[in-house]
């Protein structure tokens, strides 16, 4: 199979021997597989793969065909429209996943949307859901709604009932997230838009102390990213205290195979419908041959885009 | 009545009129009435108690007989013995509360351990069991654990099947705290110690960047206190991403009767029984009559201390 693969902090296209799926596992013909901030880390030597996932090969999440079955699968057949968070190795014509990591592709998704879903709509699903426990009517803030995680969070607030707000640095991009179903504002002064019930993170901490000031009593701050402005800040506890707030913390990756699969079964059932009808999609900003992945992480690393990079096996 | 009166940042004791109780209030016979640190930073001008409670008559928690009903009463009847967390005005001979903030006092306890336990244990209880979370067999840290809260905290980590570490700053009260259950070590290098699940904090800020590098996967650390070193710090939010932790921060005395109500039903299920059985006590430092609130307030300013200061009616 062609695999993209990182030497020396650079991206590589070469052929590498096929893998081949053992107990429990499905070898999947991959069609799409979404980059992500992970990947671009990884590249530069700074967030290695979990154990038992491909080292050098990048690529969190994929979409594809099942090619194969390891002994013990029960839950799909070969020619199956499947899609997956993966520790490592998406960004390749084969990869192995554990079935029960595997989510079917809902009809209406074409490859490249079905590429950059898994990743992001856990990773959201996970971050205001399961941790912040967003209620209807509650009052939703995403920083930096521009994204693959903001879009998605985006629409899964506004389909769950809750009123979102969205931060979006710049203003081209503004009407695109607006039609997603938030109020969309500029980063500086968001506070003064508040109080917000719960505010997702994706930018970093230099919105820590401005995310406090404007929450809500009991209100939930998660935390999932924080590429833009750094992971160091000062922080008021009192504040916290006062307003009986509390702040998670999470990455998806280095979860064991029971959380990801406990994860992919909520997004079977309470997101997975949600494409089913069309109320909500995964938007693209772009597709990438794989043997152009350099391409398509420097599309990446330059910003202002909607949605996902995707590349295509 | 007398009742401990705040005028200009000092202590007076002084005759104040009989309150009448309303549709759903107990009138209670005061006996016993704990100090807590809320009681000093209201005398400092710090802590204003909540809207419907005694602006200038402190006391944060209660314990005594009913001696009146207010109309539309139906969980007592006059001469139980009850307890309570109130908003304000516990230190008098006299206290309004509603009866769904009441809780029967366990036949073990005398009126000082009664009178000194309502606040902490429903504190205690609070942040490690409703938001925390501890779970049988995890490993809880207490900061601070001679105090009211942390020897309540630690008894009940340790009913509840926790592994439960302790610091205390002074040597000479460490040996009681042992007996409590915990495994008691000095606040330096606390983290060599870890990794722990739950880390309540009751000493400050400057505690938070070690809390976090000694917490486990999964971790969470419950914040509500900050009197012995301040509350401002640095964080590093990558850190709390990784361990996929979180931080609650929480005060009791601001929340709503339907909150404070919930919370001392869990207390009546879930912790009264363990008085019942002698599983855990109150431990009271010392006693002061009403007449010398402000020598106990000293008492309790000096600190070195197991457990309660109470003040008897």
């Amino acid at each position: 199979m062609r695999a993209v693969t990182i030497r020396d902090n650079t991206l590589v296209v070469e052929e590498r021997p096929d893998p081949e799926p053992e107990g429990g596992e499905l070898l999947v013909r991959v069609r799409a597989a979404g980059v992500n901030g992970a990947d671009i880390l990884q590249r530069r030597g700074g967030y290695p793969a979990p154990p038992g996932s491909p080292q050098d090969i990048p690529g969190l999440e994929l979409a594809g065909e099942v090619a194969a079955l390891g002994p013990g699968t029960r839950r799909f057949t070969a020619g199956d429209r499947v899609m997956a968070v993966v520790g490592g190795g998406g960004q390749a014509e084969l990869a192995l996943l554990h079935e029960r990591a595997a989510m079917p592709v809902p009809e209406p998704l074409d490859w490249p949307q079905a590429g950059g879903l898994a990743e992001v709509f856990l990773t959201a699903h996970d971050a205001i859901f399961t941790q912040a426990g967003l209620r209807p009517g509650e009052r939703l803030l995403v920083h930096g709604a521009a994204g693959g995680v903001g879009t998605a969070a985006v629409q899964l607030g506004r389909a769950a009932g809750a009123r979102v707000t969205a931060t979006v640095r710049r203003p081209e991009l503004r009407p695109a997230v607006e039609r997603l179903g938030a109020h969309v504002i500029p980063p500086e002064g968001f506070g003064e838009q508040g109080p917000y019930d719960v505010i997702l993170e994706l930018v970093g901490a230099g919105n820590l102390a401005e995310n406090l000031r404007s929450l809500a009593t009991g209100g939930r701050i998660a935390v999932i990213g924080v590429g833009g402005s750094g992971p160091a800040s000062e922080i008021n506890l009192l504040s916290l205290m006062q307003r009986r707030a509390r702040i998670h913390g999470s990455t998806l990756r280095p979860r064991p195979l029971e959380e990801k699969a406990l994860a992919s079964r909520l997004v079977e059932r309470e997101v997975l419908p949600l494409f089913e009808t069309g109320a909500i999609t995964v938007p693209v900003a772009a597709t990438f041959p794989l043997d152009e992945a350099e391409a398509a992480y420097e599309r990446f690393e330059a910003g202002g885009k909607l949605g996902k990079i995707v590349l295509l096996a």
